[in-house]
């Protein structure tokens, strides 16, 4: 029965993922620890649907003093036991349509996207080194690949991008840095979603797709994927040809 | 007469592309903006016996209200012209002796190796775009080679990794946003090199040697070095069996 910590559950991508986790099997998953800064109505039904295993816990990912409490409840919650996943899905994607000389927002999104990921790693350490599978995935994006600036250029999103490029190095130096405990930390891009983030209109894939398909991803990961940059695989979209793929292979740097 | 202004300038390899650039020939090298938090002995000593060009301005890479007034003043001193290169060289390398886990200098490598040179671009960017080269140069390392981190797991600076791989792709933003401008906006990597931040007593080449290859590096960059990534070229030292090469080619990403 494996525990899951997962940021950013009051909508989109989080929400999912809890909601998906909660179907599987309960020789599988055991308790989900869906977080964030405020409870909203999809989440509190979730939770009260599956209240054998959903346990909601505040966090605000931006607050240090937030973070320690979360710690606190969960460690509580866990009754002695450690936690097997944590799941670094809360983040922010702004646009500026000026392109990068009209970025205003890159401290927002660094705090958000970077350093509030390694706050909440450090914190939840040691009940991840208490864990069975000391897994740690951090939710990135295709977008974030700088080798591939030229394939997506028609989002200009810049902070996003050079915020997701430094997740990735930050994944890589905690995989390295944790990797003679038994770790297994990397990044998932969960491709472009129908959310409030990727924009209902023109996205790929719906939120339960791109859910379950990150899922997989995380679950079956293993050591060999140790500071990895791992990409979804969705049936159908294993084209080359357009700007997005879903081929379940790792995308370059 | 190309004109420079180059951030950080009061030691290390800042200070040695200024004195490079003032042994150049004058109908290569025009003024020389050399611009620090506070100017050091060096730099001051420098600045006299070059003082027909080599022209110092109080620049605090931290401070809007400091990056405006070097603008003012520079403006001014250019007497209608136009700056020709930017080279953002001012940054930090802290060490994590514990790793990534252990990190506590995260904010201030981004404030400083980030959030800085996006600063300093977009105030300057109306003196560039009136220039005859408009080329940004951005100091990065290899050691913010993401597909690289393998090579660099000797060096525990974690902060400098993240942050110098969030530069990078600020660099790939900024070179596909100001293209269409004329723009050639690129990073280089100037060889782990004997001054305060390498450590002298291990560092591969003395900052003489760096400075010139740096220079050689910015000089040579033409269009289709934009959004590059660039590695020093050093005679002697383009060797791939070591964990250093100066080969002069561009590094994985």
């Amino acid at each position: 029965m494996t525990s899951y910590l997962i940021t950013g559950c009051s909508r989109g991508l989080g929400l999912s993922m809890v909601e998906t986790l909660a179907s599987m099997p309960k020789s599988e998953v055991g308790t989900i620890f869906a977080t964030s800064r405020s409870e909203s109505a999809a989440l509190k039904d979730l939770a009260s649907k599956h209240n054998d295993r959903v346990v909601t816990v505040l966090l605000d990912v931006l607050s240090l003093d937030s973070i320690n409490a979360a710690v606190t409840t969960v460690e509580g919650k866990l009754n002695g036991k450690g936690l097997d996943v944590l799941i670094n899905n809360a983040g922010i994607m702004g646009t500026a349509p000026g392109g990068a000389p009209a970025m205003k927002d890159l401290e927002s999104h660094f705090e958000m996207n970077v350093l509030a990921p390694h706050r909440i790693t450090v914190a939840f350490l040691p009940l991840l080194k208490a864990g069975n599978l000391k897994k740690i995935a951090n939710i990135t994006t295709t977008l974030g690949s700088i080798t591939q600036v030229r394939k997506y250029t028609w989002g200009s999103s810049p902070a996003y991008k050079v915020t997701k490029a430094a997740l990735n190095m930050l994944t890589a130096q905690y995989a390295i840095d944790l990797e003679s405990e038994g770790f297994t930390v990397f990044c998932v891009s969960p491709g472009w979603l129908k959310t409030d983030l990727g924009g209902v209109e023109y996205a790929d894939l719906s939120v339960e797709v791109g859910a379950k398909a990150t899922l997989d991803k995380i679950i079956g990961a293993t050591a060999k994927d140790n500071g990895g940059f791992l990409n979804i695989l969705v049936k159908g979209w294993e084209k080359t040809d357009g700007p997005n793929q879903y081929d379940g292979l790792n995308p370059p740097w």
